[in-house]
Parts: structure tokens; C-alpha cells; sequence
């Protein structure tokens, strides 16, 4: 067993601004966080929680932020990633690599300080998949 | 507050046997259960547990299944939909509407047991949002 909780699901919008108020009239104005920049990624990120996980809202930062292209086919924003918590990242990417997965790019640190790495969606069954170290995870 | 806890994510897939296998290897074999037909949907839906939330992997079932058009779009797999559970289905559904917010169909019952209705994308930020009765909401 390589994957567990659900960290968070990552949905592209538009416009932060526009993302926080629907949130907030949904889950309460409690739920929804501040937006942080997150310039090494390419976006702002802002998250929402649902008690037993978290949304993370992604917009656009920068000139030459991954989302833009994506918002282009879905301008009105979609669904753009999950993100699973692994134990120990880098043992997890060793394994999936066993596997013949790939990964996108080199670990970096991730929006809760702990170190995340993306996978190929070609080899999960066609979702852009976030792995991320648990924080506290104890080592 | 309307929304509370992410129930699943809905990921459609062009072969159930495959996604099992997948999220088996990366969940563990005790985390994936058994696929059930859910004609009603026009999907068999199986459902993996990540010890906070639920991937709910669905295929299509039959020849009208409403599955069948978006996997041409998406032939390896995509991110379909997210549920959230909601005290009072009802109740939900009229707050929504109250707020101009579209209602797909009339509630049905759903994989848990319990009443659902699906929201129309444009008026939740291009994600279709599934809204659930929470199981023993005691009414």
C-alpha cells in the first residue's frame, strides 16, 4: 500500500476572487483559507476545507504558469488534480518508478511545506496525480 | 454553511477491471470493493476507500449510459464529478435553487442508499457537484 488519505482535490478557476466567494457561500466563510503564492509552482493557491479533506483552489501566477494553458480548454475552471499523502516521498517515487510510472519533474516543496511530486496521468488512468508527504509523518 | 464532507471523487474509467488493478496496487487490495450496477445511472460504480474519503471509480453500463460521451472526450480516464454530503437533501436543493444554481434531473437514490441530485457544472465553477444525503443524518 503505497497511497493514503486524501490530501486535497485541485481545481483550476478563473479568478480567486470570483472561487472564494462561491466556497464560501457553500462550506461557510470558515472553510475557506487565504490565498498564497506559490511562485515555484506557478500559481496562487487557496484551500477550502470540507472537515475530512481539502479543496484546493489553483489560479493562475505569473507569466508562464502551467494552468494557463489549461484554462484555456476550461475557461469556466475544472478539475485539475488529487493529491494522495505517502508515508515517505521519496521511497514512494522509487516504487512507482518500479512500477514503470512517471514523474514529472523533480520533488519540490509543496503549499504545506512538505515535499510533493506529480505523476504522469498517462500512467493513472488519465489523472494528473499529486503525491505528497504527510506532514508529521514522523521522519 | 450548505456543504459538508467530501463523500468521494468520481473518476470515470473505460475499464473497470484495469482501474481495479490500479488502486489496488497503490491502495492495497482491502481498499477497493466490489463493483455494483447502478442502472438508474447508466454506470457500475466501485468504490475505494483512502480512510478519509472515497474514489468512486464508474464505468459505463448499458447502451445509453451518459458516461459514453464524455469517455470519447477522455478515452484513458478523467476526473467525472466530487460529492458532498448534505444534512437535508431537500432542504439543500432549495437553498441552491434560491441562489439560482441549476438542478440536473430530480434526486435519485444513490450508491449509498440515500437520496442525491447533481448541480449543473456552469453554476459550480465547470465541476459537476454531486450533493448526497449523509448516511444517518436521522431524519
Amino acid at each position: 500500500m503505497l497511497f493514503g488519505r486524501l490530501n486535497h482535490v485541485g481545481i483550476a478557476v478563473p479568478s480567486m476572487e470570483e472561487a472564494q466567494e462561491r466556497y464560501r457561500a457553500l462550506f461557510g466563510a470558515g472553510a475557506v483559507g487565504e490565498p498564497v503564492d506559490l511562485p515555484a509552482h506557478g500559481v496562487t493557491a487557496c484551500f477550502v476545507s470540507t472537515g475530512n479533506s481539502e479543496i484546493e483552489l489553483i489560479a493562475p501566477l505569473g507569466e508562464a504558469s502551467p494552468l494557463a494553458a489549461f484554462l484555456e480548454k476550461s475557461p469556466a475552471g475544472a478539475q485539475h488534480h488529487l493529491c494522495f499523502e505517502v508515508a515517505d516521498l521519496p521511497a514512494a517515487l522509487r516504487a512507482l518508478k518500479a512500477e514503470g510510472r512517471r514523474v514529472l519533474g523533480e520533488p519540490r516543496i509543496g503549499a504545506h511545506g512538505t515535499l510533493v511530486a506529480f505523476l504522469h496521468p498517462k500512467d493513472m488512468g488519465g489523472i494528473l496525480t499529486e503525491i505528497m508527504e504527510a506532514p508529521h509523518a514522523g521522519h
